[in-house]
């Protein structure tokens, strides 16, 4: 039975992660968090603290883990460089799971994206990136389509700056080899569709990711918590937490 | 029994109408026409003609077809001012289809596309058009892709100009309400993908064509022959020939 | 402004109608009522009522309404005989929307069907129809998809009996003309995804419907709440609120 | 340089061969066969042989084969145990390719279908496979579709026999954890469609392929007598050419 500290159970991912260790039987919520109440009693009752709050908090959650040998699971993004050099030497104490997005689906979509351009790119396969997410989403593409663009480039010898077309208009003429199409559409209040789509003469593969609920991100997280109960210190994502390295 | 002539048959399209006339009991090709033979017999033999060869060959088609009452289905696309008034007179001697896209499926997408439109902007849903075609294709979007835009146009009060987002990049800010995005993708020997999609929350409806064949053009073109067997002289499209008016 | 009371509110469906009344500038709820708890007051306070509760609380909405001339939007399921009679008898002396799905996008679907139906029939094109739901749900297929198959019965001359595939195994033979394919997915926690395919020699037709969240059905009924205002007396489904009939 | 030998010129699958070997600068067929003819001196003029005819040739084509050591590629299906045992034989001298599917992106698909399945199935997805294909065909679901099924029974630890799903009717209650879910849909002249889908709470990953013309799979043989070239004599299938083993 892992016993679990939830920090910021106010905020919207605070309440997903409760709900994500309510279905674990393994798991059990022994301490919350406020903002502004003192840590420490709430870190030394649990095993390991997953948090979803801000950056900003980052400092006191590691100084308190550190008293109590408790376990992290870091989901707050945007770290400055020295932010992370703390996180990296607390990992030399505690074990950490630290990742930009928690949930397996997308994880999974990240490696076999990377499998499958290394194999199809051997033939005259092209790449079509598809993305959608609500109207009131303020940047393109999101961060997720981004990081597989970074991957496709990886596997293909391609760049982010000379071969991604975001968008086409005009007379393009035909399509250029190298190239990799990027498509952002926004409408509705849709939590996230990712496609990478492979046409070749004859045949296409088409590898899509379908997000409908935060607590895809949280369950990714109660997740993390488990494996880091049998690893020693160290600084993971999660790649390594569902065995994809 | 409906007799048949085709133009241009050593062509694709050509082929694809011999093929379709023979996928139909109704109809009999009773006879062909190639570039530089006299067309004057063969058009007497016929109830309608089928010509998808080049709008240059218009003129001759008509005078050809008036002489013996034969009726015509015009496939070809591009022609002058001066021949499109050729089309007008001749039709109010014989009955004539002339079309753009004589796909059943393409044309029924244009009229579910208006009705889905002027049921849905009522609400707040938010309008994407994808389309996919081969590598080779030159232009951006393609030409059904910019029909749908008009009709969107129309029924949501939007103007073409202004109004399309072809592709998006960067911190583009809250989606607009007034904005169309379009999104043309690229990829292998695709013939031709159309989606729109109607985006609010809660929900999406997603109207969808995939062509695969161009025997579909063709056997519009035949249905187009047959329909006009009933129709008094005059001048008719797909919509017509598909009781979508 | 339309003055609003909402019942069951400490459920799903009634939570979801408030935020979908907050959403909209020219209502506000006025009153809510709950179980056990005398409705009169909360009646008398408001121009129209919507209920999502039980079909068990109809008989005393009703008698309420009609004391207070109160509208009514109906969203419970599963009523008697006697109970249908009583909303019949109550709309002769006040408007009243009683419907088995509020979704806008759904009534759209509807009636994009039958229309793509009755078109695309005349020729040769094959039906399949799709849904996917959560791993709880315990029927199948859906009652939306029910309802998809009905529509396609009229429009095809095909019967429920003996023309529905639920499914297809083993040694088949080629498809039956008045066949129609009934897919039934099931998985995770999929609010609910209805496709309709129109299939033919060379091009495809398909018309989705993709549920994210039950708030669609709360708009949808507030949507009849708005539209009750200038209605006289009388029995009215979505098909009339959307004006698709 | 790598000279070819087509059989079946004639035939469907023979031309499809001709036509991906023309797109392949590396390759020129040099001789092909027909039915009949004495196949000695053709295949003496090649370094491998293609052939997608009909399983009762396969002897024939072997002793030919075995005079000259030239490559095999075998493409057709249906061997006996005995024929069976003469292709191992034969690969003890020559390297052979025998395969029953040769398209690279059907092969891709099975290798990524393995690895999302072990990944995946550590958590709760649920699994559900949909397939399509043209009207004519006569049996359910596909090989290919039956493939898909045995490798997610292998990495899922469940039965062919007793977890399959050949669709769903009626009052099923909730869905088995150990259920993988199979629909064949039908209609139209669809080539090849599959998709395989994981659905979990809040998120979904689905895999697919569409296959648009049989160049597809004389594509995959033409790249099979490629890397033929460099091989020790032994029996081959595609993933070894696609180096997914």
């Amino acid at each position: 039975m892992l016993s679990l500290l939830v920090t910021g159970t106010n905020g919207r991912m605070g309440q997903a992660v409760l709900t994500a260790a309510a279905a674990e039987p393994e798991v059990k919520v022994t301490s919350t968090h406020h903002t502004g109440e003192d840590i420490d009693a709430a870190m030394a009752q649990a095993t390991c603290a997953i948090d979803f709050t801000v950056h900003g908090f980052t400092s006191q959650l590691i100084e308190s883990a550190l008293k109590s040998g408790t376990h992290l699971v870091i989901g707050t993004t945007g770290h400055s460089d020295e932010q992370r050099a703390e996180i990296e030497a607390a990992a030399k104490q505690i074990p950490i799971v630290y990742a930009p997005n928690f949930s397996i689906g997308v994880n999974t979509l990240f490696w076999l994206t990377r499998k499958a351009a290394a194999i199809l790119t051997q033939d005259r396969f092209d790449i079509e990136v598809v993305e959608m997410h609500h109207r009131h989403k303020i940047d393109s593409p999101s961060g997720t389509a981004r990081r597989l663009l970074e991957i496709l480039n990886e596997e293909t010898g391609t760049s982010y700056q000379d071969d991604i077309a975001h968008g086409r208009f005009g007379n393009i003429g035909p399509r250029k080899k190298s190239e990799i199409g990027m498509h952002t559409l926004r409408g509705g209040d849709v939590v996230g569709d990712h496609t990478v789509i492979f046409a070749a003469d004859g045949e296409r593969i088409e590898l899509s990711h379908k997000a409908s609920s935060r607590l895809t991100f949280a369950s990714g997280a109660v997740k993390a918590a488990l494996w880091l109960q049998n690893q020693p210190p160290g600084l993971y994502d999660m790649q390594d937490v569902l065995g994809l390295k």
